[in-house]
């Protein structure tokens, strides 16, 4: 039995998958996409390693080959009267949000750019809430967190919540947050909404604090070349670990921030995809507000550097690692213990990022080599800025 | 020396009697103010019991009288262009920032009143913080936050970090936030916003988790009637004791929500000034983001109901007390044990409310006895709406 899934950001790098593996799966699948991330990477002059047709086209592919039906509708998570039509008139069991600005770079370019972070998320997911008070109360909202939210605290990083000793006393409260950058931090104010939403109005929410996603195929990209998602390398939307390959195919250094002792949660994109469908599978409850830590492995960057170093000379190429000053300000010896239990115990089946998964991602980046821009690898937004 | 001293949101409760304050101490002030509060008190038929005048003509009446200057200047501070000019001109070297929306029940009252709550509080603070990075770094941030952005946890609250002992391993972090509402929620986004603007860039913030301010007269308020603050009593922004002074005055029984048992701090309007006061004459340093709980008193709901019938009773005046279904969802019958050792560490001499201070607020009250609007009283905004 098929449930209405809805996806919000669904042109997006993670969204546009997490929209055919759940059609695919026999779901009944609506996308919505303002396309505001489209234009943010015109402002930075930015594109995917691959050109990423426009989403009806992607669509129509989609349901073509499958012989499945993906519903497309364009607008924007920032306009109240949108969000409450959706919502009556799709009445989803499944909201997939990962409608945001996804940039901690991006958000960190200037006053301009933190302050559209942190309207941009915060309003379009309060207008989610109250629109799914009134109209689909009982939807189960499946929200992109990061573990970003958390910092690097020298404790162990629980799952959403920690039981604190304190003076004698015990309770079990949300685990403090310290991130990294005024879109991470646009995270902890969402997390902070809509674990009050849960507990004012009843409604059910998982926060998924998910790692830095690695990859560039699912399933169902590799069905067709018109199903491929969005691939970025660069400095404001490009995550380190697929950097770091297209830097080695483009025989640059791979650029690493600081000494590089930074450990981060990491995990496939096939992955993300198992972590939403177990979650939308075993929906929270009624005024329940859940946080699973969403990732497979932890690495250092200069692990992740070895490693990709280690894939690159198997496919003949020669790379050096190259320690730039740290644009950001962050700890880069640090203790990193954080949990990821919850997952796993729903039955995720983990990729290892040591199985043949680089070599795919090295080995199709290789196959489109010549479109590789050199100018936009390095960084240039900086967290200590002068202006 | 006087410093040069802004106040942001200077024509409100506490805005106005603090730039008295700090000019009749010899501070170079200048009032900021953008009347978004007097707007929506016109939107919900509200106004304080005394009619307060344009603070044109206070800031007039209080340069005539004490022969101060008060400067003022009339601008948004979510207008970043406006707030970049302010700083750059006036180069301050404390920043008091009480320009938010300030009510709980305002940012209950439906999916508008949360989102302009959020923008308005956060954008504010976020335009601030950028401008003083860019004009004045070494200014001091004195930002009002909420004791309600720890909500009732049942452990001790400290004030801002707490060290935890976890599975073996120990921290400092900050403390846990479960706020109340969307107000209370713009707070916290705010407390993180700030924490990492001085982590990341230097600033220096005192964040004030206030408690709930009582009383309708200062110093300088006493000097003149043109120079009295506005005292509230309506659902919107009359805080309770204020509220159940001016229902004994009007023969109205005294609201409680629920049981009764919510445990608050309270603190009278001469120590908030002498907290600002204390704050601004001990800076943070660079880089430090401080949390003082500002709060003299720990009451339950139905304490205060109590203390205000036995001085009612001084006055000739019986009341009752009247238990209504609680509009907002919170524990009451809960533990509450917060910390406010840092201000008195700096010398604050608290005012107790078993003081004149109480009688002083009934016996004004009554000779403003005809103005008192009954339809105000009642609670009409309820956390868990049916829209």
């Amino acid at each position: 039995m098929g449930k209405k899934v809805l996806v919000l950001g669904g042109d997006g790098y993670l969204g546009w998958p997490t929209a055919m593996h759940f059609s695919g799966k026999g779901h009944d699948v609506t996308v919505v996409d303002s396309f505001l991330k489209r234009k943010w990477e015109m402002e930075w002059g930015v594109q995917p390693l691959i050109p990423i047709s426009p989403l009806h086209l992607r669509v129509r592919a989609w349901n073509e080959i499958s012989g499945k039906t993906i519903t497309m509708i364009v607008g924007d998570l920032t306009n109240d009267r949108f969000v409450f039509k959706l919502l009556e008139r799709e009445h989803p069991d499944v909201i997939v949000h990962y409608a945001e600005q996804p940039s901690a770079p991006f958000s960190m370019a200037g006053r301009s750019q933190a302050v559209t972070t942190q309207v941009n998320n915060i309003v379009g997911t309060l207008n989610l809430l109250f629109a799914t008070k009134r109209h689909c109360p009982e939807a189960h909202l499946v929200k992109l967190g990061t573990m970003g939210e958390y910092g690097t605290p020298n404790i162990d990083i629980e799952e959403g919540l920690i039981t604190i000793e304190h003076n004698g006393r015990s309770d079990t409260v949300p685990f403090p947050k310290q991130p990294f950058s005024f879109y991470h931090l646009s995270k902890v104010h969402d997390s902070h909404n809509i674990q009050f939403a849960c507990k004012v109005w009843g409604l059910r929410a998982t926060d998924l604090n998910q790692g830095i996603v690695y990859g560039m195929d699912t399933p169902e990209t590799r069905l067709d070349p018109r199903l491929c998602t969005s691939f970025h390398y660069d400095e404001i939307f490009g995550t380190v670990l697929n950097r770091f390959c297209v830097q080695a195919v483009a025989n640059e250094p791979l650029t690493v921030y600081g000494r590089g002792g930074q450990r981060r949660g990491y995990l496939n994109i096939i992955d993300t995809l198992q972590c939403i469908e177990l979650t939308a599978e075993n929906p929270a409850q009624a005024g329940e507000y859940r946080v699973f830590n969403q990732f497979t492995e932890v690495f250092s960057i200069n692990e992740l550097a070895q490693i990709v170093q280690e894939v690159a000379a198997q496919h003949g190429i020669k790379v050096t690692i190259e320690h730039l000053a740290n644009p950001r300000i962050e700890k880069d010896d640090h203790y990193y213990n954080p949990r990821n239990n919850k997952l796993l115990e729903l039955g995720l089946n983990s990729h290892k990022i040591s199985d043949v998964l680089l070599k795919e991602i090295i080995g199709k980046t290789i196959s489109s080599k010549d479109a590789i821009d050199h100018h936009i690898f390095r960084p240039t937004i900086k967290w200590r800025q002068d202006n």
